[in-house]
């Protein structure tokens, strides 16, 4: 491929609308072009480098005995319907009518198609355990799309599902595709990618894990013990905080603190400690819009997630008006109108002499003691975990909180799709029991701009070689010479013939746009030919990460660049895991 | 691969709705499964299929300079606005709103994305010609889905797009792409597919062509010249007849013709030659309900394409009413309607004293002598071209007529999308001008489907060892007897080894139902491990089509079977066209 024929624009200026750096570098490298909100065309380097994902993936899913199908991207209404989710699933999930006025979905994902597809053959033990996966573009009609390739609303997605006749052969199984997946961003190039706990949502299952790739652009919390090896999703991680007591307890008392109508307010006008404090914050529930009130310390967030799971479905956070039995800004556990669910955060326990709301326009109480006063406590964990926090695993005060982009995710699925489409297969006994799936995901385009957040400099993506556009770019500088150009012609066919991937840049522009072009396209090794290395019979090699920087003598430039090539395959093979 | 393990289920009964055999086969090979009216999933057996027909599509696609990207399958509305085909284009076009009350459509092609990708970045006439092509999932909304995956409502297509400077440079192109097409069904074991002019459509454009399998079972009608190389399909075929006139010239007379409301009935009745009668055919333009009439020959069938082309707008047949200008069963062009678009066709051209309707119930005219008659009468070409018709090509009487199916299409384009979704580039001279475009489409599942519709027997598919969705099948008959399962076991992972695609059925089960699943599955080679066999020492070589069938020595049938497999390639090769 010659740059001159490429098509897409690569150009300087950072567009306006870029938070982070990889949609920026993926728009001025001409990767990608917005179509709509949310919605990409892939140029030919994006093509090619999620063509390599893809590759990498299915050579991995083959490997764990996955069997390559396709499911359809438009799916009767009825699927859904037969396990509840068309009712359940938000907005987000793209609903419309055919011709004949049937209704369609638009598949976000393909538990339902992959029941479908299986339910008749596996109706014995001996056909178990198998696994069946695709890659299939799915829309999910997201609130807010962003950063480019990232949170997108159509994306390809490779998207595995196992059926198992137990619990512990699909146990067994999600160990090894846990390891398969770990393979899959090691041959990416991606090692530093960490599993971590998290919450299943609206897939449902018990265990679940996401890959996260660690870059501060991230969109997703992710708590790290540095003590032992536990690593969770901020939703799903559990926080322990052990508070000590004082061992004087004071009486209650209501106070007027007027005006006072956050928490830091009402301490800093009683000049009490936030941490010996109660926060209330206020939700309904979408079902009856009945309140759900969540109270927690008074320097903690509320994880919503944690508390969703425990009221056992969706909420909301609300407003409050005059006429309702709460009183916005006063609220505390305390004298509660008995209307309202109340759950107490784990943070709360064992402090003594709580400052909280008096449920009274202008009032609080302090001298607060849960045990004491308030009927049958009962503490739930539903806060989020805080940085030097005591990690649930080893117990240390070890925790850290950085931020990554989920490349991947595995559930636990259980029985959930196959009970509600009615699944069974007979076992040994010749008894009916419902499969145990997993489910495996993997986002194509997704991994690739991820690669590119944390592997950039500000000119452009530095992708590692297995999924790089192209491996090789050669320059000629000063095509208008002749011997020049021979020589760069000659080397590019060379490695054209010899299999190496290569873009050729014989435009006649300045060296600075040809270097800007190669630094954007990031082919790992570059190959500079001109008058003035040829003078010293030479051809400048280096590699865009910066390590390598050598004059190579031309004649033994070709063999010197399938030497490196060759060697940083090994490099990336060298952090890829054996199976047993 | 074990057959044990792979997902999918054979059997033998022919399901009851399949209407074709391909159908029928790919629901008993367990190749699809239906998921809804017109969409269905693909088992692994076809997912092979569909893998290796998209390869040889790629390979061929970059040879003549082709860029693979991708466009999404859900596009906004405002885009097929530009074009003008939200609103001409009918309900085979899902539209459906998002969250945010915006309109979207499901592409089910991509002229206007191809377009929005490029028309900033080529705004030179350096950067033509260039061509660009994804694989992508497109849905149709079809009125009639039918005949399992040859007409379906979601299916993966490879479109390619190509823009040039003029009308010459897109002809020279179109030619490459013509050849490529052409080895791409060489390549894919169907070199007999032909290829027919055809009518562009919804696409737009002048000059396009169909490629057609030929298949008895096949929906689309083939006109082929015995003679020459003449070859188009029934929509765009030229129908070229002449009448010799008798020379004696009767006056009109308007007789009673009760009850006669067919051409036939009216014949029979006036005892008079069906070739001297006049049939009408009534439609309805769709804008504004106005009447369109087209007069054929009686023994002649209304082209409903060439029609439409002719008006200009789309028609729909129509009832009539009383209230109607027209007489239904006696409509005639002598003294018909004013208010009524008349279209006369040439078969009626040069015939004397015709039979025709007189517009009066119960009533007809003979002796209509039509340039006598009529005033300016202009003949128009819109009937159906019949077998022995003249061919408008060489002009001898050797039209044939055949069934095929439409496996890829290639379009001249012109200017149509450049123009409404204003894209221009400036040439040499500075000028502003709209690039000309082509495109080219090949529908990956109809291709599989429709090979396995023209390769069959009573038993399976006769895949193509190109396609194929495995190469070798190994069958070990009797796997309880020690040495013949060893002998199998080893066969079998020797030939993994080599790199052969090889399936292996090692279950305990009856050879009937062994063969009879082999044939489903179609691989092209078959080897027979059996005590018998082996008692002489051999083991037995097949192929799926009957043409080999060998007792080869234990010990070199894994040498002749990788012979074999190497010459039913080169039996492929061989009728691959070079590239000059």
């Amino acid at each position: 491929m010659k740059v001159s024929a490429l098509v897409g624009q690569r150009f300087k200026e950072k567009p306006a609308d870029c938070v982070i750096d990889s949609h920026a570098l993926m728009i001025r490298g001409g990767y990608i072009k917005c179509v709509g909100n949310g919605i990409y065309s892939e140029y030919p380097p994006l093509r090619r480098v999620t063509a390599k994902i893809e590759n990498i993936i299915r050579k991995e899913m083959d490997m764990i005995n996955g069997q390559e199908v396709l499911f359809p991207m438009v799916l009767p209404a009825d699927l859904w319907e037969e396990s509840g989710r068309y009712e359940s699933v938000g907005n987000e999930l793209v609903r419309f009518t055919d011709r004949n006025n049937s209704k369609m979905v638009l598949g976000m994902t393909h538990e339902e198609a992959a029941v479908h597809m299986v339910r008749e053959y596996a109706q014995s033990y001996v056909k178990y355990p198998f696994m069946i996966y695709q890659f299939q573009r799915k829309f999910r009609d997201e609130a807010r799309p962003r950063a480019g390739m990232i949170r997108v609303r159509e994306f390809t997605m490779k998207d595995a599902y196992s059926f198992h006749t137990s619990q512990e052969d699909l146990h067994k199984y999600y160990e090894v595709c846990f390891k398969a997946y770990n393979r899959i961003f090691q041959k990416a190039g991606v090692p530093e990618v960490v599993t971590v706990k998290s919450d299943s949502g609206m897939m449902g299952g018990s265990v679940s894990h996401e890959y996260m790739l660690l870059t501060p652009a991230g969109e997703d919390t992710i708590v790290i013990c540095d003590n032992c090896d536990y690593k969770s999703n901020m939703e799903a991680a559990e926080n322990k905080v052990v508070n000590e007591g004082s061992g004087k307890l004071c009486e209650v008392k209501c106070v007027n603190t007027p005006e006072c109508k956050t928490i830091e307010a009402v301490c800093d006008f009683l000049k009490s400690d936030v941490k010996s404090s109660c926060k209330a914050v206020v939700y309904r529930k979408n079902s009856d819009d009945r309140f759900v009130v969540a109270f927690v310390r008074g320097d903690y967030e509320v994880n919503e997630t944690k508390l969703r799971n425990l009221v056992g479905e969706e909420i909301h956070t609300a407003e409050i008006t005059e006429e309702d039995c709460l009183v916005a800004g006063y609220i505390g556990p305390y004298g509660i109108s008995k209307e309202v669910e109340v759950y107490i955060d784990i943070t709360l326990k064992g402090i003594d002499n709580i400052v909280a709301g008096a449920n009274k326009e202008g009032y609080h109480y302090t001298g607060l003691n849960f045990e004491r006063d308030l009927d049958n406590v009962k503490y739930v964990d539903i806060s989020k975990i805080q940085e030097g926090g005591i990690c649930p695993c080893c117990g240390k005060k070890s925790i850290t909180i950085k931020r990554g982009i989920e490349v991947g995710n595995i559930f636990q699925l259980g029985t959930k799709y196959t009970k509600s489409m009615n699944m069974q297969f007979t076992d040994e006994n010749g008894e009916s029991k419902y499969p145990v799936m997993g489910c495996y995901g993997i986002g194509v385009g997704r991994l690739a701009a991820s690669v590119c957040e944390a592997y950039h400099d500000e000119y452009g993506p530095i992708w590692p070689i297995s999924i790089a556009p192209w491996e090789v770019q050669v320059c000629c500088l000063r095509v208008d010479d002749e011997k020049t150009r021979n020589v760069a012609d000659s080397l590019y066919k060379e490695l054209l013939k010899a299999g190496v991937e290569t873009i050729y840049d014989d435009r006649d522009v300045r060296a600075g746009v040809m270097f800007s072009d190669a630094d954007l396209i990031g082919a790992p090794i570059r190959a500079v030919v001109s008058p003035r290395n040829l003078n010293e019979g030479c051809i400048e090699i280096t590699t865009r990460d910066k390590s390598v920087k050598e004059m190579v003598q031309a004649d033994k430039a070709f063999e010197y660049i399938k030497n490196l090539k060759d060697k940083l395959f090994a490099d990336i093979e060298k952090h890829v895991e054996e199976y047993e």
